[in-house]
């Protein structure tokens, strides 16, 4: 059988890696696939890089549509990146036939619900393995390995470059803009970091994986985002003492009223494994009815990490394009005929979560007691208080200290309306820290 | 669309598990599948038993030729166990035109081979996520979601038993038979544990994964076993001196000269995540060249852990019969006709890996000088040496104290030799023990 021809769209790091890798190990791919897969075609507008990264044989062109146009092209892969031309290529690739496969998380979780309908019309996948969490087979897991499950909840750390830096001012004690600064030096993050560092990134992708899981349409729009530029060394440390690390996860959880999707600093026990995982790796935990806990781990970024996903879904292209097209797996796990359309994202006062707070108060008598009662009254329950002695916090005869309080599972609303009485209390001295907690039991 | 019909042979725990969440879920299932999935049809001995756990609406026998000859099933669902019967129905339901899914890693680990080449003559499918690790999705991660890679190394915590004594024999410090029978109390461990704690059900798992990940015929014969049964209190003690913790690992690897593939008890560094694995969970580590490390964790066994994979396997079939049978995901990952014929499994004594020694001996001046000077002339290279003071070990004016040892990288026929020249030394009093160590960097 001849090799499968797939056209490249953009040849910067993934693209040379989906090169590279798919060049060295094409003997055993193609064992797995049954059929050899070839790219024959890139599209670049920097057509010299293109070309020192193809060598010979490959034809290289600055336009894309012409490799849209070439009817031996099979596969199409858009590494291109962002809503803009990217996504005009897309659509046009599948209203010309070719199955598409895509690394771009911004273009699905904004823009998916249009190309998975373009694609089911035509018949083709558009398959996505690499948008969410690099290398590690995650949308597999759940399209596909978990297919018997009612899905709980998903929680991840699926952006690199924010584990990297909170790994760093946890190991260093060191403050957020130093690490930052730190990070950009070693290439763990961009010139301009504000996708990754603001959640934005978490938020594609928490997206994507949130429709797989329960069925929905993909709502990027819905999507409650915080980033972690905020985030003090000094609760770091505190959570640290409490028995927990923080670390920024994307979180999607089907409540009793609806769905819950969002992006944020998050307390997790110490000793959970997810907890565990430091510098720029990825992990998902995904948790259903019947399976109980699982875990994924493995890079989530990176030239060959890519790449790896790119393939399979090359190969999985290669070994499905036979089967009959409304039998095929479905782009978002679910047939199109099947999404759920009553399970609503819920808004963010609605989400049931447990809290870390910090306070910062005036070190005198009773103002435990005033702050711990306002919650009692507010129906928020207490799991544990820390108090620190106003010396250390403020240094010696300081009259300011920290009062650091868990609370247990309570609804969003509830708690900004007590925070709001709280901050107005005289003897509440600056901004209250509110930082949401994932038991992940 | 009619659903597919599914007949089951056994229903015990894993059984009456899918069952269960085939029905509890069934609508969602449905939406996923795009057909619906029904069990109609159940063999078990104990009809009784069978009738109870089904409910009216689904017919029960005893005799399991009687769902195989049914025309109406479409799939065979295999949880009957061991060798006997389950491969002569096994074989049947294939001839018969049957898909069959089975949890039985004992049958396709000894006589795989067998049963896959049938099935291709035949154009069914023989599914057996369930068959390792139980609910979590490691033969699709390895079939499927890593097909770009050429896999390096695969290094799991394969059997939950196992692993529940070893966390429970470091937590409390105590010796293997307390533990395993605690364990028995528990549930945790059979009656009879023997394939359990000597390593065996570990080996069935590694031996299919060994098949999957490098394209070789399944191979149990050729596997490696230790279990855990000798494994002593003081070794899980010093091991984490040394920053290590004792996990009973099954490990393959691709050498230069052939495949490694073993089962036993290993050093794991204690900041790697799967050395943090507690109790009866699982978790597979798998090196791929263009990946990296990545890790799948979660429940290894229990009745609805490991239905989540049956079921998976079924969705599967529902989603994949319509595609070009030559086509499909290849039972061991690569196409029959492209299995790797020149890659052996490797003798025990050719595989290179590290050690931890552990040697009681004489406590008298030149006796470290000795033992060292005896691994060097032997080639073996020392990464550290732990002595323990000789009141320590043996009590107050004790004349015996216990010299660890951790080595680099050496041939393990190296090892055995040199190893008898120290046990001949007159200053070593105790058989020695030595244990492996895998870094998994």
């Amino acid at each position: 059988m001849k090799p499968i021809q797939v056209g490249l769209l953009g040849i910067g790091t993934v693209g040379s890696g989906t090169f590279n890798v798919l060049k060295r190990n094409q003997e055993e791919i193609k064992r797995r696939a049954g059929r050899g897969i070839e790219i024959t075609m890139v599209a670049d507008l920097d057509t010299a890089r293109a070309k020192a990264a193809v060598g010979e044989g490959v034809q290289v062109v600055s336009d894309a549509r012409a490799v849209i146009a070439n009817p031996d092209i099979d596969i199409v892969i858009e590494l291109i990146g962002g809503y803009g031309i990217a996504k005009q290529l897309v659509m046009e690739a599948i209203a010309m036939g070719k199955h598409v496969v895509t690394a771009n998380k911004a273009l699905l979780a904004v823009h998916g619900t249009e190309i998975f309908e373009a694609a089911q019309q035509k018949g083709v996948m558009v398959a996505f393995e690499a948008a969410v969490a690099g290398g590690i087979p995650i949308i597999k897991a759940l399209r596909e390995g978990l297919t018997a499950n009612s899905i709980q909840w998903i929680a991840g750390i699926i952006n690199g470059t924010t584990n990297f830096i909170l790994s760093e001012m946890r190991d260093k004690g060191l403050d957020f803009a130093t690490v930052l600064k730190e990070a950009q030096r070693l290439g763990y993050a961009e010139a301009d970091p504000t996708f990754d560092i603001e959640g934005v990134d978490a938020a594609h992708k928490v997206t994507l994986m949130s429709a797989i899981a329960f069925g929905i349409p993909v709502q990027f729009s819905k999507a409650h985002i915080e980033g972690i530029t905020k985030l003090a060394a000094q609760d770091i440390k505190y959570a640290e003492q409490l028995g927990y690390r923080i670390k920024l996860l994307g979180v999607t959880k089907r409540a009793k009223n609806g769905i819950e999707l969002r992006v944020h600093p998050s307390l997790v026990p110490a000793k959970r494994l997810l907890a565990n995982v430091e510098g720029a790796m990825n992990a998902v935990v995904v948790h259903g009815d019947a399976v109980g806990t699982t875990l994924y781990y493995g890079k989530g970024a990176g030239s060959e990490p890519t790449a790896s996903a790119v393939i399979a879904d090359l190969v999985d292209i290669t070994r499905l394009h036979t089967a009959d097209a409304a039998q095929r797996v479905p782009h978002l796990a679910f047939h199109p005929n099947a999404m759920n359309d009553h399970l609503d994202v819920l808004p963010m006062r609605e989400v049931i979560t447990s809290y870390y707070l910090r306070l910062r108060v005036a070190d005198e008598a009773g103002v435990l007691a005033k702050v711990t009662g306002l919650l009692a009254n507010a129906g928020i329950s207490i799991d544990a208080v820390l108090q620190r002695e106003a010396d250390e916090v403020g240094g010696e005869g300081s009259t300011q200290t920290d009062l650091i309080i868990l609370t247990h599972d309570t609804r969003e609303g509830t708690v900004d309306d007590a925070l709001a009485e709280l901050q107005a209390l005289p003897t509440v001295l600056a901004p209250i820290v509110r930082i949401r907690k994932e038991e992940l039991s």
